[in-house]
């Protein structure tokens, strides 16, 4: 009889998976992706290296693995701010960046790890496709903004991914240093900008020639 | 007598060194940095491929290289930009973003290598590196901005990795899709993004509550 896989050792299976993925993301936010030590891994995830490398081939796609599951955390948590319809959209969006930009202050390792480390190709590559996602989701609740009359005419996906790399942009700075200098008001002045930038009359060459 | 390198040796060391970076960049202008060959690179260059290694002994060295060669010279292009003195400060930066942009568009394939492709992890540390020089000069136009009066009082650092962010991050869709779908006015609506950014008044959270 050939060997089949039950569901028992499917679930066993996903759930070391888990416990390896979750157990790196608290590695990570204590050195970076860099410096995560897949043998620390395996022995702070109770499994043999071997084992790890069954599941993980590679410290790449260990990386891409925990990426992934950080960042989907994080993809929800905008999401969720976004489709709170009970306030306006301009205060939806400025919700979303704040929360986006508090958790992140608050896990500077982390956030640094995920959005400016520098790491392998494969990571990269998978912060390139979530920038996408982030962007879709801004680019949405631009697009509801301008259809309720609530923000000005604009190329919303245009806007959406100037928004994503103001705000990851902006605070890399803080991250970079592990500077906890005033964070409040580098996220409210990044918020600022972006809102100013998406809700503001079009900038006028000629409004402030001298 | 021991070997002693002459100015002459030196110089036709430089002047490889200065072919092969150049040839590199014209092939990373077709196939960005992962089409980047050795092999090819040597032939091109008309070097060994022995002769290459001994100039750059990995593929890592050399792309670094091949990068901070051609992001000088767009840094060198924004920083003109901003010191032609005789405009007013909001125009200056909205000169200088529109060259960047400009230039990116005119050769996407190179402005998506240096921008946003998935690298070795020497090529994205560049890039910070690179990001930081960018934003230290819109930080100082922004707060000679501010001292002239013609820009709000604002965190000039924080505005200044804003922009860089915003504007790099709105092309890299264009650049990702290889489309040159109206590229001016992407352009231009990533300038009006950064410069309502950085005129506008502060948004109210309660200004357009509904």
């Amino acid at each position: 009889m050939a060997y089949r896989e039950t569901d028992r050792v499917r679930e066993r299976k996903q759930a070391t998976r888990e416990t390896i993925v979750t157990t790196a993301l608290t590695l990570v936010s204590e050195g970076g992706f860099n410096g995560l030590q897949m043998a620390q891994l395996a022995r702070q995830s109770g499994v043999a290296t071997g084992t790890l490398y069954r599941y993980f081939p590679s410290k790449e796609e260990l990386c891409t693995a925990v990426f992934e599951y950080a960042t989907e955390i994080e993809v929800a948590q905008v999401q969720q701010q976004l489709q709170e319809s009970q306030q306006n959209i301009p205060e939806a969006i400025a919700n979303a960046l704040t929360t986006f930009a508090t958790r992140a202050l608050k896990a500077p390792t982390t956030a640094w790890a995920l959005i400016a480390e520098p790491v392998a190709p494969e990571v990269v590559a998978a912060r390139l496709h979530y920038r996408e996602r982030y962007a879709g989701l801004f680019a949405q609740a631009i697009a509801d903004g301008i259809a309720a009359g609530s923000l000005p005419e604009q190329d919303s996906n245009l806007s959406s991914r100037a928004l994503v790399g103001a705000i990851a942009e902006a605070l890399i700075g803080p991250l970079a240093q592990h500077s906890s200098a005033a964070p409040e008001q580098a996220i409210a002045h990044s918020i600022q900008f972006c809102l100013q930038a998406i809700t503001a009359k079009p900038y006028s060459m000629t409004r402030s020639s001298s």
